[in-house]
């Protein structure tokens, strides 16, 4: 099962909008097959094993990181391609919590007589796919929240300077995280202010490029904003009071307008995220500056929090990058778990998640 | 060599204000002697080895991590006792800057017979001893700002509340920190306000205690302040005007005052430190609030920065770490060198260095 946990990293970066499966086959203590999901529409990771294995697959233990689907979606059940090429026993890190699968892969195993096991490994089977998985059980995406920051915790110098606070090692960091999201989410604010282009910039073309989507309640984004011009598709999120009139060269432009009912005058978390679950998104990057983080911390919507500090100091007058508080006790400021600190040439790495959950 | 420098990390906590020095004798291949250097007054790291090697030291080669000492001091010099013992060549990693030796050791052994070899692992055996090392050389110590705080750079709440910010494993870490520095320093406000022991609190008595110094130009330190109920030495360093009523009670409760000059009507941190180094500190441990640590940034006397830092967000209106600023450039911020990061616990802690020095 590790081996096949090792497997299905491969996809980290392709499978959207599927979870990354990895499948290894044993046949009297060898392995005789290997296989990853690498991308949708492609084969499953247990159809790869098995192509590779042939009649060894007869008689051999599938050990799969996810349940095998029991349903046609855009390849047929691998369930039913197991039991075809006879394989005894599967093992499963976890069930696919996917309601056209949950369970059923394994009653339809069973029912042909393959013997089937869960639950080995299960706590690192849930680390490859957390956006799959949050989408399927809870109908949202899993949102990372990236933030750039001085030793003082600030964004910016007051007069908005902020360009480089970190180093190479880290942008190039960002970079990644950019490829592995379904989409990268900014506000309309970044995009006047700083004409982000927001496909990742990667030595190696990816397979996928996320969708850029951007907050944009009142319809601002001009139709020759960079982001245009890069790979990936681009979602405008207006609210649905906005002007008519700037729609027609936004769509021009090859913008996707999603119009949003939320409340009052301003856009709302909850549903602009449900939206994006139905719209298969697993994996949100936030890269917005800090009133829509603050917003986001406020909904109780960021679920991993990236941020990477640079050891400067940019004072006291400079711009936090958090509007929160006041806090008036110490018990009840919002605490988070260090899930993993990396040294990225001269700045650090902080992936945070939030206690009490 | 490389032996050598490990056996003089066991007088890391104890040697003040002698520097670390650790002594291996080398012969036929064999380690015949191996030596620390424990405690100021107890024999040189060299003495130890010579007496585990006995006889056996005739025609040795001894590896010592810093230049065998000259003159009379508490104890004999060394360079005399390895002469006595035959030792035929000696290899240093570094020489002593001490300007009671400073190359006589080697000069005295040269002039014996004895082969010296020097700047084996000299980098390595620099990192042993910044405080006494940077004392000998510049007249000043070695000067650790320690602090904690939160992600978003706060040590307080808007109404003062600190307490427990970080958790167990930092704390531990701290009086680890306190264990070996020469003295702790804190500021009257620290005092008047928290009323520390400022003693390390340890699992096993350490065979020093730090001095506790308190930076009070006005003599305003209460005679029944906690710091003056636990081990170690107390100095108050106050403005030559400072109330002399406040004096014979501050002497009747153990403390020395030291009067400075001070500029205008306050303290001149030059003029402390040097008075500092006069009295043999080598590594001082500044425990201070925001302000005495951005005077202490700003006066350039911040060798080491240890930051501990917890996981949770104190909010806009919290106090900040340092009262620095306000910068209008990028390319004029404070910038550091990450020496090291750990994560105690639920906390990181930052060893920080200042770059362009």
């Amino acid at each position: 099962m590790a081996e096949a946990l090792v497997l299905a990293e491969l996809g980290l970066y392709s499978t959207h909008p599927n979870p990354c499966v990895g499948a290894v086959l044993v046949k009297d203590g060898f392995v005789v097959g290997r296989g990853a999901h690498l991308q949708a529409g492609k084969p499953h990771a247990e159809r790869f094993a098995l192509a590779e294995a042939g009649h060894a697959a007869r008689g051999a233990t599938a050990y799969v990181t996810l349940e095998p689907c029991s349903h046609q979606g855009r390849t047929p059940p691998c369930a039913d391609a197991l039991i075809a090429a006879g394989v005894a026993r599967v093992v499963i890190a976890m069930r696919d919590p996917n309601p056209l699968v949950a369970g059923r892969g394994v009653e339809r195993l069973r029912a042909a007589g393959v013997v089937v096991e869960e639950g080995c490994l299960a706590a690192a089977a849930e680390t490859l796919n957390p956006g799959f998985l949050q989408r399927m059980r809870h109908g949202r995406p899993w949102v990372r929240l990236k933030q750039a920051m001085s030793l003082d915790g600030r964004v910016a110098l007051a007069n908005g300077q902020s360009q480089w606070l970190t180093g190479e090692a880290a942008r190039a960091d960002v970079q990644q995280e950019r490829a592995r999201a379904s989409a990268i989410l900014v506000g309309i604010g970044t995009v006047l202010a700083d004409n982000p282009r927001l496909a990742p910039r990667l030595a190696v073309a990816p397979r996928r490029y996320p969708v850029k989507i951007v907050l944009d309640t009142h319809l601002r984004t001009p139709p020759d904003a960079a982001l245009f011009g890069t790979p990936g598709e681009v979602w405008i999120c207006h609210h649905q009071n906005a002007p008519n009139a700037a729609q027609g060269a936004l769509r021009a432009a090859g913008a996707e307008l999603l119009s949003c009912r939320g409340t009052g005058e301003g856009l709302d978390w909850q549903e602009v995220m449900t939206m994006f679950a139905q719209r298969e998104m697993n994996d949100i990057l936030v890269e917005a500056g800090p009133s829509i983080a603050a917003s986001l911390f406020t909904a109780g919507l960021v679920d991993e929090w990236l941020l990477y500090v640079a050891p400067l100091l940019l004072g006291q007058d400079a711009r936090p990058v958090l509007v929160t508080g006041p806090y008036v006790n110490l018990a009840e400021v919002p605490r988070w778990s260090v899930i993993n600190t990396t040294q990225l040439g001269d700045d650090i790495k902080w992936t945070l998640r939030p206690q009490e959950r």
